[in-house]
């Protein structure tokens, strides 16, 4: 098929160039509240393409209380920059797409488990190493460089594309909520996740949550209860809502999408602040959980069984109850519908590009994908290239399978949107 | 007694500008690296005594290396402001004295569990009531006022008086320590710090030390061992150091000073700090921990015995072994031998003042008494008034018997120094 071919050769010819973009784009540490110059960066990159570039902040879109919305701690939405390119023709001969990438990366964590500065991305044996390579700028090169594949023929798409590049992906989901609620909108979406060229058919969603606990402090020569030392009280909320995750993990073994699954419901101690001074028992402790919900399983029902657990323990220490925040994700679990026109097309792309059939996941982590097709019913195609380290210090993404990816972006956006001649 | 009428007088009578002086005192906020303002003041007050003042910074003062030291982490020493108050005579009737009182405080904790700030000392009931208050600036208050009674009754001491108001009492004992380096020596030392109106016989030692814990980390979706998961791993070391602490107390059954009393050494895990994101396994943790020492354990041996316990914890998780660090009290345990001519005459002036016995006590924290008696020599009573509270957020000081206590330290400069008439 020459058309193929030809893209092909195109992504190829331009793969120094997308690798150098990619090594720009993840040299910026854009954890969240940093987004702002790799945002601004790229709405340049997008603006000389010529593309009609839309930059604001969610702050200037009314997002709360809307489906889909989590609230908001420790961050300023009035500095929280979204970037949506459009490129739009005035008679399309195709369907109209989303292209979608967050830009947000989660923090390095501990530095000494770092190989290397992790803002300083290397390339080592076809892999580039660094924060966010994978997760997932590397996907935002790919949909760049397939537009640019298919300009580099003499083509733009036939039909309105989005370019989104959001934040808040990795927390709340709100940078995709808000260009939906800032009223962008198209027949399909496509958000190129190192998937492992796998397509997300069910992802769990989570809530994010803090517990306050207070102790009955005094000085350490008395020694103290758990309920009166706030740091073994954490242990005992950790041992509380541990068991509650085994109970969920139990009834999921009958679910029709994570039933096949072992554990697919994680519990993540993962954030804790206490205590102030050694020789004080401790009167305060901030523990920060994380834990998964199963699509079917409501918001609040989850929320319910959390503060139950709490309290529950808290009574077992006759410790005063805790105050529990929901501090970042409320995400409901999603299943992306097979049979849409949107899967046909990828699956096919997919198995000629690849040489094998497109195969679902059933993933235990949320990404935006359920904010456009859950909450806006817009088919939303979450897919793309290999990683390894994600969320770690030896994040990385294969350049080859990235080579592809871009490959199967471009072919995909030629089918679904029509080409035009570049004018 | 005619004189101990007088005395108890004058303290009565001074009693009312006590208060008022130990409310200003505790209104300053002398944490940890804040004990400047508070030392000034009490430089200043000591001056306009006529007592030569010496101020200084621990760091005008070479103490690293010397028996009693602690190391210092999170802490600036040319900012550690000590004051040493120097009461001379030419012709000395009776013998010298240290009258020492440390002047730094714990924090408050959370905020929340007190019912009135805790820099805005309050009297209550007879109490007053702040951070502070009992531990230990009513103690200054009563070494001061103690000298001002004698002073309204037309006397000084007959022999060479230190008031020394020292910081780092509740992390290190640098403090008290700088002002032996720096030469100050008496004939015996009494530290007025909230005992009920007991004696420290024997008191446990302590040490301070952090764990830093590196977890394998990854995203959340994968789930994680407790190995891998720093936080998890901090809570398997908490248990393994309870356990290393209960093989201890079991050998404390058989000591002869806290043999009788129930489980003495205590394990404090009163700080923490882990992890940044929750959608990752936490890469890192901190722990921060006490563990007190008894009389007779070498530091080097409860040191090695931390270590081994946290080594084969690590073992166990198939985990790296956390690096250790020693951050605060190095701090011996100590017994003050009975029998000296101090204790003796602390004795009868109690019994005389109190109508009861002197009681000593085998006191499961940490003071400086063992800085000047056992590094140095000098046979130090560690005695004082009742408090409720220490390290709580409901600090506070029966001002009844900081009364008595006053009276008690004058009749013990009187009868210890000996007494000359104002010049």
């Amino acid at each position: 098929m020459e058309f193929s071919k030809a893209i092909e050769r195109a992504v190829a010819d331009g793969f120094d160039r997308q690798t150098e973009w990619l090594g720009r784009l993840a040299s910026f540490d854009s954890t969240r509240g940093n987004e702002g110059p790799c945002q601004d960066w790229l709405a340049n990159e997008f603006a000389a393409r010529g593309w009609t570039v839309d930059k604001y902040a969610i702050d200037d879109v009314g997002i709360a209380g809307l489906p889909g919305y989590s609230p908001v701690v420790d961050a300023d939405y009035a500095k929280a920059t979204q970037v949506v390119a459009t490129h739009d023709v005035a008679d399309p001969v195709g369907k109209s797409l989303i292209l979608q990438g967050h830009i947000d990366v989660v923090p390095p964590g501990a530095p000494e488990l770092w190989s290397q500065p992790p803002f300083e991305p290397r390339v080592v044996d076809g892999w580039m190493h660094g924060r966010g390579t994978a997760d997932m700028k590397a996907g935002v090169s790919a949909m760049v460089f397939a537009l640019d594949a298919l300009s580099g023929l003499g083509f733009v798409p036939g039909a309105r594309v989005h370019v989104e590049t959001v934040s808040e992906e990795e927390c709340t989901g709100n940078g995709a909520l808000s260009t939906l609620a800032r009223g962008y909108r198209a027949d399909a979406a496509l958000i190129p996740e190192s998937m492992g060229h796998k397509l997300i058919r069910a992802e769990l969603g989570s809530v994010w949550f803090r517990l306050r606990i207070l102790g009955r402090p005094g000085h350490v020569l008395a020694g103290a209860s758990a309920g009166a030392h706030a740091i073994l009280a954490a242990m005992a909320y950790i041992e509380a809502l541990k068991r509650l995750t085994a109970e969920i993990n139990g009834e999921a073994r009958s679910h029709p999408y994570f039933g096949s699954v072992a554990d697919p419901v994680k519990f993540n101690p993962g954030k804790i602040r206490g205590g102030d001074w050694l020789g004080s028992v401790p009167s305060w402790c901030e523990l920060e959980c994380r834990l998964s919900v199963l699509p079917g399983h409501s918001l609040p029902e989850v929320r319910n069984r959390v503060t139950a657990a709490v309290r529950a323990c808290a009574e077992q220490l006759q410790a005063a109850m805790p105050e529990v925040s929901w501090i970042g994700f409320q995400a409901d679990g999603h299943v992306f519908a097979p049979g849409t026109a949107a899967e046909a097309l990828l699956a096919d792309i997919h198995q000629s590009v690849m040489g094998s059939p497109l195969e679902p996941i059933c993933l235990t982590a949320t990404s935006d994908t359920r904010i456009y097709d859950l909450y806006y019913g817009i088919p939303t195609l979450c897919y793309g290239g290999i990683a390894r380290g994600m969320h770690a210090p030896d994040e990385a993404v294969d350049l080859a399978s990235l080579r592809k990816t871009t490959e199967i972006i471009a072919l995909f956006v030629a089918r679904w949107c029509g080409l035009k001649s570049k004018s």
